[in-house]
């Protein structure tokens, strides 16, 4: 049960002019599950992206940055079941072979197509299979399946992550939808996640760099479940260029301001959905880290303290055993090296809006009590002040309980 | 239940000479329990040691740093229950005031005394049962107590960890004997961890405090159990100097080897310890790294395999879903740069004998089933081979279970 998320109803995903959406059951790891989804675009369509750091980077990312570099995408391929990652050389033909399959059904050349795949490393991805299903596909294909491309990208999900949002530019609705899907190996840079964002909207392609840039910062790069930066996170917007008002060129403008930020307001509600069904999570947890030197180091004090797995598992027992917290803030040095002169009689820890503590100590006035009745409920803000500066930095994590470990555990079982 | 380990009979655990130990029940946190271990050394005694590198490091580690720079050491006092770290200026003050109480029981200045302390972080030190329990320490003070100390310094530890050593110095028999807890908030520089090795062996200041870096750069700094650095890690090396034989001024002599090799062969049996029974683990695990270009990329990789949740889960269910170690090294250059640059064609992966992966993708000839034949016992090794380089790092960490969660969950309740 994913902590205070629903999949919104089919109805209230808006179809998004020029894109259309078609699934199918491939049969690619597992028979009768719906694990390929097509999505083609109209011409005239400009795609983004940003990827995972890993450097064992999976074969469809590698093969999605060429072809964003060579060409126009007109149509993107998603399987589940598989990630080939950890595929090596094979891995890159069979992407590629991929690519092919889809080029030659929808008479585009290959490099017009991005792959995507999720799911168990270091196994071969059946291309064959892949290809069997790309028809059933191709014949499924409709604007208006955003609520069943949702279903199609789950792997360990427990709920299908989709919204959509309107706004106005120049006089016209424009129209924002996406789905993702992950639920563990999340961690910023990205999240082991996919995500697509689709709109209407007319762009230059600069500017929808920027902007796919600027929402993953603000949404998929806030997240953390488990620390593990897979190998295969992809987040795309995708920009029809249907909507028919004067394409926006830059991100300073009033009509770029406004849909930069009504995709940041999908983007982060698709990214928060990932970290609400993390797995086996119970709490939702807010972690707002602020007085750093800049965003990197207020990241790096966020992701010690969402990465503790003491933390972690002190947020599920709802046990305010907050020293845990200062002691995983102590700890961010080591991996980022500008806070090894922190001084540690300068930070305040709050949980809710109860001050935990201050001058390197407890708050004299904090009662134990209070910790207990902020960490009950399923949405908990901490907020740690660093005193040394003006930067701050949310990020957005779970709890660590039993069932991660199920999980986890029993994930290929 | 610990991996493999079994506290040794107190008859195996060597008195050494000039350091005598004695234990307590104060009353700390919890009544009836031995939570208060004092340990008098002869005059003439040499102390060093190592100490956390957490930014909030505890009060009594600020307080030993202190001392061991101003005087000659001739008593350390031990507490469980209350870690005094988080505490501010009064947990200096706390930490003082029990070297004093010290000091005036043995008739030594408060500088001479060293403060350690392991337990619940950001709670007061309640110094007056320290002090109510000092004199019932000192009426224990014997050289026999080692194994009744081991049991004094635990907290979760399911079994004390003790250890002795003999080794020929110039003729004389030189006794060296070892006592650690820890075992959970465990990870390198250094654990959450309390050892304490004492030898009769004779070596000026500077071969000690070189042995004691040697040492634990060998044991104590290559383990990891849940990545969280403790507030209040130390390990300490006493010389008694009682054995004599002419004084080690070096580590490059004969008998400085032959005392480093047995100093850290104990250390290393004492630091493994720790992640036999670090919290929930049913398996130890040895990773080697080699063919990196250092040793501290090397042990950033080994320790980004550690540290995932993903990798300790697998190996917890015996699953040899052994692309998650890959994605795990393609993640280690997020806290490590140099590596952005590791060519993953160049990794290689054995599990056990089996080489399950190489050219970044899976070995051919590896089958499923050897890897979860080298999965099934309770000892496994992992070796990765980085192919850019001649240095090579081995840390030891254990999986990641259920009772983990659980451990840490009602740690306090």
């Amino acid at each position: 049960m994913p902590v205070n998320y629903q999949t919104p109803s089919a109805e209230t995903l808006l179809p998004v002019a020029g894109v259309r959406l078609g699934i199918a059951q491939a049969g690619i790891r597992k028979a009768n599950r719906r694990d390929l989804c097509l999505i083609s675009l109209v011409p005239g369509a400009r795609v983004a992206g940003v990827f995972t750091v890993n450097r064992f980077c999976a074969a469809p990312v590698q093969v999605c940055r060429d072809h964003l570099s060579r060409s126009d995408i007109r149509a993107l391929v998603i399987n589940t079941g598989i990630a080939n990652a950890g595929t090596g050389e094979p891995g890159l033909i069979a992407a590629r072979a991929t690519c092919v399959a889809v080029a030659r059904a929808l008479e585009l050349a290959p490099e017009q197509v991005l792959p995507f795949s999720t799911g168990v490393i270091m196994e071969p991805l059946p291309v064959d299979r892949i290809e069997r299903g790309i028809p059933a596909a191709m014949d499924n294909l409709d604007e208006a399946n955003w609520y069943e491309a949702a279903h199609a990208i789950m792997t360990t999900d427990t709920v299908a992550k989709a919204g959509s949002r309107t706004v106005q530019i120049d006089g016209r609705k424009v129209t924002i939808t996406g789905i993702s899907k992950g639920a563990g190996m999340i961690k910023p840079n990205m999240a082991t996640m996919l995500g697509f964002v689709a709109t209407d909207a007319v762009l230059s392609q600069a500017a929808l760099e920027a902007l796919v840039k600027h929402a993953a910062d603000r949404s998929f790069n806030c997240v953390t479940v488990d620390g593990d930066t897979s190998t295969n996170d992809s987040f795309m917007l995708i920009a029809s260029g249907t909507a028919g008002h004067a394409e926006i060129t830059s991100l300073d403008s009033a009509d770029g301001r406004a849909l930069a930020d009504a995709v940041t307001s999908l983007a982060a509600e698709l990214a928060q959905a990932i970290v609400r069904d993390g797995e086996g999570a119970t709490k939702f947890i807010t972690i707002e880290i602020e007085g750093g030197r800049d965003v990197a180091e207020c990241k790096a004090v966020g992701y010690a303290i969402a990465h503790s797995p003491l933390v972690k598992t002190a947020f599920f027992a709802s046990d305010p055993n907050l020293g845990r917290i200062l002691a995983a803030v102590g700890n961010a040095a080591q991996n980022h090296p500008s806070l090894m002169d922190l001084d540690t009689s300068k930070v305040s820890l709050w949980i809710g809006d109860f001050l935990v503590s201050k001058d390197g100590g407890r708050n004299p006035d904090y009662k134990e009590e209070q910790g207990a009745a902020a960490m009950a409920p399923a949405e908990i803000t901490i907020r740690v002040a660093l005193g040394r500066g003006e930067a701050r930095a949310t990020c957005w994590t779970c709890d660590f309980s039993y069932d991660y470990v199920k999980i986890n555990a029993d994930y290929r079982s």
